[in-house]
């Protein structure tokens, strides 16, 4: 017997009909012949309510203590979920991480999850029960309630669905699927059938907010296929999936948009083993998110220009802890770039095909967008450029590679659109 | 080093700077040198909020899966009360029945406790943490959530005052403490000093709203004292204590009143013996709740009138289990008279007074208010009247004992006034 795990959003549960509407694909899935287990987020805005709580309350909340209060959320839900299965006249039970045994270490609000119990879920499918479990949230060996971190309830489906050796983890949630580029930008955009985990992390890295990178991660590591499906609809969604033969042939699978950032350049850095650890590490010491790193050297390697991209939100923070680094190794300048935006383009084996860096600069410049920084990797070229232009770049970027152009199932295009409750950039 | 439980109810926590509110009273109990355990129960209307929202999904929610739901409310305003002292300052943490180790049986929304662990909460105190305990859940041995029922932050107070031999437990709720009769209704109603728990229990049981009778057993088998204060000012309340010497002076000590009830009588019982048992044993297999039962004989001891009080919810349910009842049992009819209310006094010893019956009764004739049913026990003899004329009822009784006029910490009254959310009648 078949089993499938079910995950379904912030958005997909806000009310209690949508909360209805996911119980009877719950349901319905079940009288197919299938076991399920139902994998459910905070409804609605909960989870940003509670925040807004808890800092109306105190500036700075204990992270124990923020994971208290944001696991009620997906509590509710859970229970209301349940609740709404035994209307329809079927039978269900929720479970809280603790209760199922979804252990983590011990790190508030971004815990990774270090061991799930089989028994408890094993047990309830045995007697028939669909089983209702709560995202986001953990327990670590000391009984301590944990999260998981922002948009972790797809990473609780997705390594439940590794755990039970689900046969999909199917993750509903307010758009068709994933697509060739954020539709409400780049209208052409497309939904892609299928694409590869790589692929996909990598957007999710980048800016596509569908899903997150650590959810999938654990679909790869244990070959779990995860179906992004809208929860309105009886369309297939967006496969996410191990790479086919057939996926090799398209360098650009998809671009992206990642907004809010900032640059910061460290001018004339003395180009000296270890310097750049030691700028990094006290960066990190001071929990600055740093986005994609570059640098570059000159006179004679003597001395480097060394900039990243952070959120806006950590600019003034970022700033203070490089100004203080510039003092103490001798750094010419800080320089602070805000308002500034990362556009991607994304495929398997991006720098064995020549021409995708150039097309997509060339797409830039016809466009009359500057390119601030660049960075490439693997499967990413990135650029950095004005808020303010960054649509305009990706329809023209989108546009040069004929996205819109290519169908079919072989021609796996890459990007999500925001959605809602996932999009959102807080926990749960 | 003394202890202090100091318990918040849900009005007492309403907002965040209540919230802030209670956290400064427990530091400042902490400042002058005590330890501290709160007790919470969930913000403001909440409670309420999610039985609404467990309606709009099912009609007849699961009872596990509304402990589910409901205790979220209570982990809600640990999280935000250990977030205000920390903003505040000082250490404290909160804790969830599970945490603690507060064991209960497995009867869903009415589970009993069984035993309370110290390990955490001793092991907190020493640590010189605030310890901020979620009122009205437990978790039986199989780690299910339960809830004690109705008000049973309360009980979860004076349960672990109980258990850790506190000094006393404070119930902070919206009123000044209890009062001799309702004061929206007897507006020359006073404030007690001190009550003994017994009558404070039978106060409970006809109508004060103040506390739950159950907490109170508590505090009387583990002789905590339970001092019910106003959350909003500095001014002494009401100490619920052993009895003491000067207690015994006065017979009545207060005036209640028990509104939204319904009267049953079966007329023409066969007395024979046995019957009553049968009678209230189907009654009891069909949940009807049971208030007060008077039976008169009559016919040489043949027959019996059978009647008892039961709420005017339960009406419909009771007047079917009773016709059935009368139909097996070959009664004669069966009567019901809705809209009625209870009118009690309460005082110590009150058979060994005489005079007190008829001075109730006196005062009901005075004014012109018709009695139904009459019942005594040894603390309490209660009249039914009608609805209408149960506040005028309540005065007049009052103003016949000259309740207003008595005062000093010896002259014990008891009565207490309606309160937000303690009287509300839903759980916690």
């Amino acid at each position: 017997m078949s089993l499938y795990v079910q995950k379904f959003g912030g958005t997909s549960l806000a009310t209690a009909e949508r909360i209805h509407r996911a119980a009877r694909r719950a349901i319905r899935t079940k009288l197919e012949g299938h076991r399920v287990v139902l994998v459910v987020s905070a409804m609605g805005h909960t989870t940003n309510d509670l925040i807004e709580l808890a800092r109306a309350t105190c500036s700075h909340p204990p992270k124990r203590e923020l994971d208290m209060l944001l696991t009620t959320g997906e509590q509710v839900s859970i229970a209301l979920a349940a609740m709404a299965i035994h209307a329809a006249g079927h039978e269900a039970i929720s479970l809280t991480a603790a209760q199922l045994g979804l252990v983590t270490d011990s790190a508030h609000t971004r815990a990774r999850i270090q061991r799930i119990s089989r028994d408890r879920i094993d047990r309830e499918l045995a007697a028939d029960k669909i089983v209702i479990v709560a995202g986001f949230q953990g327990i670590d060996v000391g009984g301590e309630i944990t999260t998981l971190g922002r948009g972790a309830s797809d990473t609780t489906a997705t390594a439940l669905a590794a755990v039970l050796a689900a046969e999909v983890c199917e993750v509903y949630t307010d758009v068709d699927g994933v697509y060739t580029a954020d539709p409400w930008i780049v209208p052409q955009a497309r939904k892609i059938d299928r694409i590869s985990y790589d692929v996909m992390m990598e957007m999710a890295a980048v800016g596509a907010t569908v899903m997150h990178s650590r959810a999938i991660e654990f679909g790869k590591k244990f070959n779990v296929p995860i179906h992004v499906r809208n929860s309105l609809t009886d369309a297939k969604g967006t496969m996410i999936m191990a790479e086919e033969p057939g996926m090799e042939q398209i360098s650009v699978e998809g671009v992206t948009l990642k907004e809010d950032l900032a640059t910061i350049s460290l001018n004339a850095v003395p180009n000296t083993p270890g310097i750049a650890g030691r700028i990094f590490a006290e960066v990190a010491r001071n929990h600055v998110l740093v986005d994609d790193i570059v640098q570059n050297v000159y006179d004679g390697g003597k001395y480097a220009n060394l900039g990243f991209s952070t959120n806006a939100g950590d600019v003034l923070e970022a700033r203070a802890v490089c100004e203080r680094i510039a003092a103490d190794l001798g750094i010419g300048s800080v320089e602070i770039d805000e308002g500034v935006a990362k556009v991607s383009v994304i495929g398997l084996g991006m720098r064995t095909h020549a021409g995708i860096a150039s097309t997509m600069f060339d797409a830039l410049a016809r466009a009359q967008i500057n390119i601030e920084n660049i960075s490439t990797s693997e499967i990413v070229i990135s650029c950095i450029v004005r808020q303010e232009d960054a649509p305009r770049a990706l329809r023209f970027v989108h546009d040069a590679f004929e996205l819109d152009k290519t169908d079919g199932a072989d021609n796996i295009q890459a990007c999500a659109p925001k959605e809602g409750s996932e999009a959102s950039p807080t926990p749960s």
